[in-house]
């Protein structure tokens, strides 16, 4: 039971989220680098501490850290004294990159409290000005686990999530989610950097920008965001990006042998078209899930971004106790994400189409 | 002066022009390769015939060929004795690429009637069903000449464009205009489809899915389009296309590289990064005069795919009867646009932001 959450850091996420936690009836206490956002939090029912030490002695169930990753080791360091004096408090984080992370957890002596988080959700603006409680609307989590993690402290972590934010969680190791953000987030941006890069160095940019249209918008769409934000998500997540990169770079390398071959090249570039079908019969799937639920009227959660509203069917799944993290990913890999727990060791499904 | 215009081909793109034209009080007269949308375009105003001789015989001032690119040298041949009788028509075309259209045409023999035209306008949509006169609003073209091309011909498909149509136009010869199709259309459509073939290729393509949000949505958009289409589109401008990939993967490769040498590689990651700043500055220009001209009142166009609606400062370009077609490229790698005619010899060339 997550009674009262902490909250470290209130810009664009852990704004939006103390503010939705708090709308939802949880007693939330933020702490913040500087206090400049606190008059307008404590209007919203936000209890805003002056110094950690304070927001520890309000004996949160779930500490949330929010903050910038760059300033994560020291704040670790600060919380590590704070923290042993509250042994039963669950730390957790919504960091872009989770193995970083959990490193910087463990060098901080925290790594048996700790469960890692990252919330599917956010847009280009930051600061508390931007923080929304709509911003989880429908978003999806990744709950991150390894072999020592806490089956309790995973808990009350994945219910603040499903029953006082709303929203759905997978659960994943380290090293997948990592991987996964790498191949639909941190590599994709820098494939939009190059793009525009490309065509800065084009003699004939001005004619090429003037005839662009809605593909060339979309694909670059990312490029345009702050780019020193971006060159910092992809250092910190670079062993992943640097692999997909060169996959990347080969497939582009291959695509071109196959355009020289001509004649001879033909058959493997109608397969290089028809490779990503699954991909292709995946989105149709979802769309009309979502249309079919719209049209039922079964559609339960607003639209996600990259996604659409949508009832998903529902089953029940038994967790074992041991090997309960190697059960839920499983279930992750199969498309499926948790709602809720009927009881602890009985989570709650939605099935959804998968590759 | 262009009073009656021949359709050749009434799909999207056909049928679009044709009811434009019509409610714009040009007679246009059209033929397609079957019947079936005859009697809904009568019906629009459009002068239907059974075959391109009758076509013909309604002694169109200028015939725009949108049938698809594979069916272009059989209907060349079969307008070619017909053309033979006209002497004073103009052959034009709305293929999305430019130099092995020509090429055709002149092995047709018809090279000396003939001004090649490109419009950005068109969606995910094909055939008459689809033809909406408003595809156009706003659109850019681009109209093809080499050193032979006539410069009479080249004015009335500019007038048909500019005034009955409504369009803006740019100059450019086929090389360049083909060079910047692959830029912002024939290439990413290729890198985006390699990213959906990377996740299909991925063990944890599920959970990646899952994870996917806005980045992953914008990128992968056209790979979802049918894939035979994009890869007829690539293979027909495979040249170009093959050295932008090969310059891609480099990139990739290179952004790999300095990734993988950590802090040694710093500095030069920090310049992939900002490297594509001319084009932020250029879209932050675009959509800022988009805005200004929206607050004054004076955006005279409906939004253009990829841009804004802008009222945009004109100014005279005279045009003069040597080297006509370098002055108007020259032009357009300022990014320029022409946007109407004060006498034949004097342009009015709307000022865009450039890179």
């Amino acid at each position: 039971m997550v009674d009262t959450v902490g909250i470290v850091g209130l810009g664009l996420i852990g704004g939006s989220l103390a503010r939705r936690l708090t709308e939802r009836g949880v007693r939330v206490v933020a702490w913040n680098h500087r206090p400049h956002p606190y008059a307008q939090a404590e209007a919203d029912g936000i209890f805003c501490k002056s110094t950690l030490s304070e927001l520890m002695d309000a004996e949160p169930d779930v500490v949330v850290l929010c903050n910038p990753l760059k300033a994560m080791p020291a704040i670790l360091a600060a919380l590590a004294p704070l923290m042993g004096d509250h042994p039963n408090t669950t730390l957790t984080d919504v960091g872009s990159v989770k193995g970083m992370v959990r490193d910087q957890v463990k060098a901080a002596g925290l790594g048996k409290c700790y469960v890692g988080a990252h919330p599917m959700a956010g847009n280009e603006l930051s600061g508390w000005q931007a923080a929304d409680p709509h911003l989880y609307d429908g978003a999806l989590w990744a709950i991150t686990v390894d072999e020592s993690t806490d089956y309790r402290r995973f808990l009350d972590v994945a219910a603040m999530i499903t029953k006082d934010v709303g929203n759905r969680v997978i659960v994943v190791d380290d090293e997948t989610h990592d991987k996964a953000a790498a191949m639909i987030s941190h590599m994709p941006h820098v494939v939009s950097t190059a793009l525009i890069n490309e065509l800065v160095a084009n003699p004939d940019r001005n004619i090429a920008a003037a005839l662009a249209a809605g593909c060339w918008r979309d694909m670059t769409r990312v490029s345009l965001t702050d780019p020193d934000r971006t060159r910092a998500m992809v250092e910190e997540d670079s062993l992943n990006v640097e692999a997909l990169l060169r996959r990347m770079a080969a497939r582009l390398t291959d695509m071109a042998d196959q355009l020289h071959a001509g004649a001879a090249g033909e058959q493997d570039v109608m397969g290089f078209f028809a490779e990503g079908d699954p991909f292709r019969r995946y989105k149709a799937a979802v769309t009309h899930a979502g249309i079919t639920a719209a049209q039922d009227g079964t559609a339960t959660a607003a639209p996600q971004a990259g996604t659409t509203a949508a009832g998903f069917p529902e089953r029940e799944l038994a967790v074992p106790e041991a090997g309960w993290q190697q059960t839920l990913l499983f279930s992750a890999r199969r498309g499926e994400a948790i709602t809720g727990f009927v009881h602890p060791r009985q989570a709650i499904i939605q099935l959804r189409p998968a590759m």
